[in-house]
């Protein structure tokens, strides 16, 4: 049996990574249900407001959510010149579709999760991240993103996949075969984000997540944000794209023109965030854009 | 008597701030002494290598070490176009020395550390760390950088204030008074920089300090890198400069034809430290540049 990836002592919740850990002083668990797929826990914290555990490890926080659900889809967003389908695989805290509605261009947003579960959880605590799923523009579908991929061709500007990291029932998602399945769901330029885990402490996972992007998407770009709970902090997003590159093709007036009330994310991060410290960047395979830099 | 800034529970040490904690597996303490100003421990880790503590906070850790030491000196020096002598009040490491030396235009570098036990305990336990302090360019002063910025006048090309955090025998390298000794202790094209602390956790604090730094620098930036050990892994160094302005004047070919040998800094990083999440800029005073981008 795999050892716990986290442990309590004294208040303090302790997830452990590689010999470190984040903790964060707890105050109650207010939430308990083993769904089909996982252990859902939702604790009130000390400063951190509520924080939300799947299978032991720290998802969601009030504090610091923004951060993640900003970076993973403005980003593209705003690379985009009209983006007006989009597509979240995993997510179903909500907080990638309480973002991605927020660009006017926006027609359709699909939320497809696996785990109803998670979705009625946040719903019923994490109200101010779950708040856009009964928008009209949303679809919220509680099915397997590996098959609904699988159904679709050439519809979606942008698809997102916000997921847990590359173990247990998420490995698929970070598979080549997943990949090309998730850019034949695109259209002819259209972008895919998704998490991609620290390279300072798994370089190894890092690198092979990069490498199977890689054998389907021409251009492949990473860049960054501060997801403080996350093992050590520094988080990077994966950037697959058909056509556009997102270091040349931005206009900060027109991000700035948005407005789009965000607490983390501004025009300069749109660029700031794919300079990346040199550990990562010797991380990505030698046709990736940046290393040309 | 204030609370304990960390504990030991199974062999992972926890420091806390403000709710949240980092922790470390720890394998056994190498080396403990009660200095005249703060105990100091290293210990042995599982996957860090050796970590530093002083007053149980987390100094220095052999895995990690090098992004602080690259970025609180790099920045600057690729900044200034001919660094000649160079100050670090602090850093009794020795980690900073190292980096400044790597620049071939300094010609003589000073550590002013109050702490003498600190520069022998990491002579011994952290040579990689140490390594330039017997370089014949480095003059080691184990006196009160308070009193040492007193009695220098416009000599230094570089000040690195390479201090513990605003509390204790520390507070007063973050005020006013001790800024003005830096500005006047600086050549008229000099340059300080000093670690500011995680503006995510601590803003009031964050914003302190630059308020501080204004009253006496024209020119004040705020950049980022990634300490992981330090509370919420997302760390700001304060640049205050008489003339140059980081965002402006950096050739990046100079900096590539330095070959300065970094494992976290790069070119790239010489702006990209200064592109800050909304959190950060929002911290700072309204007269600081990078407010106007």
């Amino acid at each position: 049996m795999a050892e716990a990836p986290s442990f309590v002592h004294n208040n303090w919740f302790t997830e452990k990574s590689d010999g470190i850990g984040f903790s964060i002083k707890i105050k109650e668990k207010i939430f308990e249900k083993q769904s089909q797929f996982q252990k859902i826990e939702i604790y009130d914290t000390e400063t951190l407001g509520r924080l939300l555990l799947l299978d032991g490890k720290t998802m969601v926080s009030d504090k610091d959510e923004h951060i993640y659900h900003e970076m993973i889809t403005h980003i593209p967003l705003n690379t985009h010149p009209n983006p007006k389908r989009a597509l979240v695989i995993g997510g179903g805290d909500g907080g990638t579709i309480r973002e991605i509605i927020k660009h006017p261009s926006i027609e359709e947003a699909y939320l497809v999760e696996i785990d109803e579960d998670v979705i009625n959880a946040c719903k019923e605590y994490f109200p101010e991240v779950s708040c856009a799923l009964d928008d009209p523009r949303v679809t919220v579908c509680c099915e397997d993103g590996i098959q609904f991929i699988k159904d679709h061709k050439n519809y979606f500007d942008l698809i997102v996949i916000d997921s847990t990291d590359p173990e247990g029932f998420a490995l698929e998602l970070f598979s080549p075969s997943f990949y090309q399945n998730v850019y034949d769901a695109l259209t002819d330029d259209g972008i895919m984000t998704n998490q991609t885990d620290n390279p300072f402490i798994y370089p190894d996972t890092v690198r092979t997540t990069y490498q199977n992007m890689g054998k389907v998407f021409q251009n492949i770009y990473m860049y960054w944000g501060y997801c403080m709970l996350y093992p050590g902090s520094f988080w990077t997003f994966g950037f697959g794209s058909k056509t556009y590159n997102p270091l040349l093709e931005v206009s900060i007036e027109k991000i700035k023109a948005k407005n789009l009330k965000t607490k983390y994310y501004n025009a300069g991060l749109q660029k700031g965030a794919f300079l990346l410290p040199q550990f990562a960047l010797d991380i990505l395979p030698d046709h990736a854009p940046q290393k040309r830099v």
